[in-house]
């Protein structure tokens, strides 16, 4: 009998859950029948001897694959273990480092099982207490609301309510954003996503030409502290866009490079082809293709070094966490500094990177504890908006997403349907607001951290970028802002454990299920068995005891 | 169409060769038919307007997968990029990050496509200039020759040809390795593994109780220095045994843990499950379960720093490497800092960690450079020595093992046929000559560093550990040694570049492919092309001009 299967020791497939559990996780291609299919594991050294037996449970299907889970929760450190499975169709299988077999000789089995060498603390990834609940807010500063009316305004060239272009400055800074903490907090909202705030010449600021200072149009330090001590006061988290792949070309260290070319100390702080960095052609590492947003060259020690502490600066200011922008094209050698540093010092802090394409590189425990999750967006793009999928598909994507991490990682990535960069999901799914609301639903069900894109409760509209950026409409009520609180509320009694998409009667469900709870999201017309802890149109969430 | 089809970016799939070389793998099951297989590619900024196009090569199979290869050479550092493939039976697929598709939008390329971010020179994993030529000759000192005959020998129990149990103390030490580093260079040794020579009450030393004292039954600081010189002089490296999971039961730390408890400052030096640490039952972590082997605790950053600061020490006295005992047991923490510490000191010392069970976690470029390689010994061994795979499947499990790592990790693997650890490659093919020298030919041929166990020429017998550490028998001649430096020599003609196993009219064949020649390993009678450069009964190993 041969059939494709998966595992691999040491991945998101085997790791610690916490210090005493190891997650087990095994692919069978999908659709091949088994009476049971269970873990066989000891001690590496009393492996030969003797084994216990834990059952694993299926946990959902890609299309491809079906996934099967279990735990193996001991006070042991060193696991040697061996799957067992038991074809419909009779006989039994062993699955190990040597592939599929129909036997096992357990007296040899030194060589060929699959180990989780040993299980030390240092390496376990864990979850920051705060994100299991957290709800974020992500404004964009010049956009979301004025509050200072005393700053030099000189920089805003248009009215607030003017169609936004590239190149509007409308003039939002801190002192909207504390005006506006309790209305946040009363919809729910736990925590902010910042855009950078640190001094540059653009309404974004991802080009920073001084990393300790507030840009004036936004505010000073003050604000901020005022920011921050309003918002913790309100239970509210701030996490502050940190941007580490390049500065603004007025630097004053990519300065000092362009007048002394080599003989600059920070020469080697970007990479230029050459003595002196020159434009046309640009001889010297950019983001994009942009030439006033040279890139750090995070290779030099230096640099990292230099980085690391404008990190630390920040959380020592108060943010509680770093959203790192261009995440992707940063050296790991970095990120994994910038992590040792960050969490010796400041282990509550949450550390998200900005990566769109394959993530789990940075998701092993060592570099982000999440990233932008543009994978999950997508599935709920192509579902709820696109109708590019059908209800079994969607399931698919949303398991193969899932299983591409830890527990840890999804419980710390940072879901949404829209931000600063990207169409509002409304412009996606043409203005039909029953469409958000069914996609905002399960953003709040899924684990991870749901990020609301400022504007969203009125609703604001929006294409691609500049368009995505439009300014808040003052003017609106905000209508879907009882809907998010709603959502938030429930999202309180959500059970923390396994998450996985299925069909019911050709329903899309998405489960939660912990170990005495398991609440179900059914996404279409079903009937439902539990407590309705939350309903809108044919959506209805419920909740069982085990 | 479908069909299995597997990569993944920046993994062993998908790596930097150099600072200007992208390697990436694709498997596509095997027996699949395809006009061509390439890959269309660009700076992710450009991706969407145009794109290079390069063919892969299939380079192997391991029985389930075909292999195919190519490298992106440029300038660039940002990877867009999009699998092509033409099946024989007419059409086109893609393959992405959505999957295989019969078209792709290029347009909206921008998300779907996999992606190398960016390449940073201080994420490319570089091997070791010196390991690419490298011999090794592993030495279990208790057992090699003594050649010291003024020392406090009243630790020796037993006469030199006396067989040996675990409690034997034989005389071997520093000096008779001195003696013999002519002869073993003459042999083609270029590089010694030594086993522990630091101070602990075993014939084995992997139970230390002083990291800093040589142990005086091999010898003293001056013999070392002596041994590294000479060793250095004839172009000999010397990497030492470095046991960092536990130490000796009377290291002053445990010991003082021992007399004070809880209140002693090395209490969270190790894992003790109690205030004090106690025998019977052992209340505290170990190496497997021997008592007089304490673990420590790698998880407090006290322990790893005081592990490291004494590899540097090791690399401060000579060593041009780290051999890592029970690597696997230790915390990724730990082992990821101690490169950064060795590598930012001595970019040329070797990390090698002793890993039996799968290995590529470590060998991601930033814990070690390789490991002990348990999965080649064991395809060399099924079918060399047990007679226990067909030539198809000896290729195939070397093609599986090599496609597990980068070029780089595979250059740096320690390869070898038998060790301290486990019974001499000669007993389990039960004496048979023959047999060991074809594993010999196929063990120097591979990449990654040849490892000859003390004897090996003579050749020496023994099974399972404890009789796998017999004395070298001074009174015979080592009838093996022409041999070995005959391989050593062939070794040093064989191009570097692509390496994979396959099957030429039955006959198994091993392939070194460069960009301007190519060698052949031919296991059986063959009719061959190029020049013959080693021939031994039916092996022959070839060379060719491309």
């Amino acid at each position: 009998m041969k059939f494709a299967i998966e595992h691999r020791p040491d991945s998101e497939y085997a790791y610690a859950l916490d210090e005493n559990t190891l997650r087990l996780v095994l692919k069978v291609a999908r659709g091949e029948r088994f009476k049971e299919i269970g873990v066989l594991w000891n001690n590496k050294y009393d492996f030969s001897m003797n084994r216990n037996y834990v059952p694993m449970t299926w946990r959902g299907s890609d299309g491809l694959w079906d996934y099967y889970v279990c735990d193996l929760a001991s006070r042991e450190v060193r696991f040697a273990y061996v799957f067992r499975l038991a074809p419909a169709g009779g006989g039994t299988l062993y699955f190990s480092e040597e592939g599929l077999t129909e036997d096992y000789d357990f007296q040899y089995g030194k060589y060929p099982f699959f180990q989780f060498p040993y299980l030390n603390s240092a390496d376990v990834f864990t979850q920051v207490e705060w994100t299991k609940n957290a709800v974020f807010y992500q404004i964009f500063i010049d956009r979301f609301k004025r509050g200072n009316f005393e700053k030099d305004d000189s920089y805003i060239n248009q009215t607030w309510d003017a169609p936004v272009n590239y190149r509007s400055y409308t003039g939002g800074d801190l002192k909207g954003i504390a005006e506006e903490l309790p209305r946040l907090a009363d919809m729910g909202i736990t925590a902010l996503y910042l855009t950078p705030i640190y001094k540059g010449r653009s309404n974004h600021k991802y080009n920073i030409d001084d990393y300790l200072e507030i840009d004036p149009m936004f505010g000073a330090r003050e604000d901020l502290s005022e920011l921050l001590d309003r918002a913790h006061a309100l239970g509210i988290k701030v996490v502050t866009d940190t941007v580490f792949n390049h500065c603004g070309d007025m630097h004053p260290f990519f300065q000092d490079v362009a007048e002394k070319g080599k003989e600059s100390p920070y020469h080697d702080f970007f990479i230029i082809h050459g003595d002196y960095p020159q434009r046309k052609p640009c001889n010297y590492e950019t983001f994009a293709h942009c030439d006033d947003m040279p890139k750090w060259n995070t290779s030099n020690p230096e640099v990292r070094e230099y980085l690391i502490n404008i990190a630390l600066t920040y959380l020592s200011w108060g943010f509680d966490g770093l959203r790192l922008d261009v995440a992707d094209e940063v050296s790991h050698t970095m990120w994994r500094e910038l992590r040792s540093a960050v969490k010796a010092n400041y282990p509550e802090a949450v550390i998200i990177g900005e990566v769109w394409h394959e993530n789990k590189m940075y998701l092993r425990g060592d570099e982000f504890d999440g990233v932008m999750n543009y994978k999950l967006r997508k599935v709920l793009l192509d579902y709820f908006a696109l109708d590019a999928l059908t209800a079994q598909e969607a399931a698919g994507n949303i398991n193969r997403v899932w299983y591409k991490n830890t527990r840890q990682a999804n419980g710390m990535m940072l879901n949404f349907l829209d931000n600063h960069d990207i169409p509002r999901f409304l412009e996606l799914c043409k203005g039909d607001e029953e469409n958000l609301r069914a996609a905002l639903v399960a953003l709040y069900f899924c684990p991870g951290m749901p990020c609301v894109y400022y504007g969203t409760e009125l609703p604001l509209a929006g294409g691609e970028d500049p368009d995505c950026r439009r300014t808040y409409d003052w003017t609106k009520k905000p209508k879907h802002a009882v809907f998010l609180k709603a959502l938030a509320d429930t999202r309180k009694k959500l059970p923390e454990g396994d998450f996985y998409a299925a069909i019911e009667g050709g329903t899309l469900v998405l489960i939660r299920e912990g170990k005495e709870e398991r609440a179900k999201a059914y996404f279409g017309n079903h009937a439902v068995a539990g407590d309705v802890i939350f309903e809108y149109n044919d959506i209805k969430i419920v909740k069982e005891t085990l």
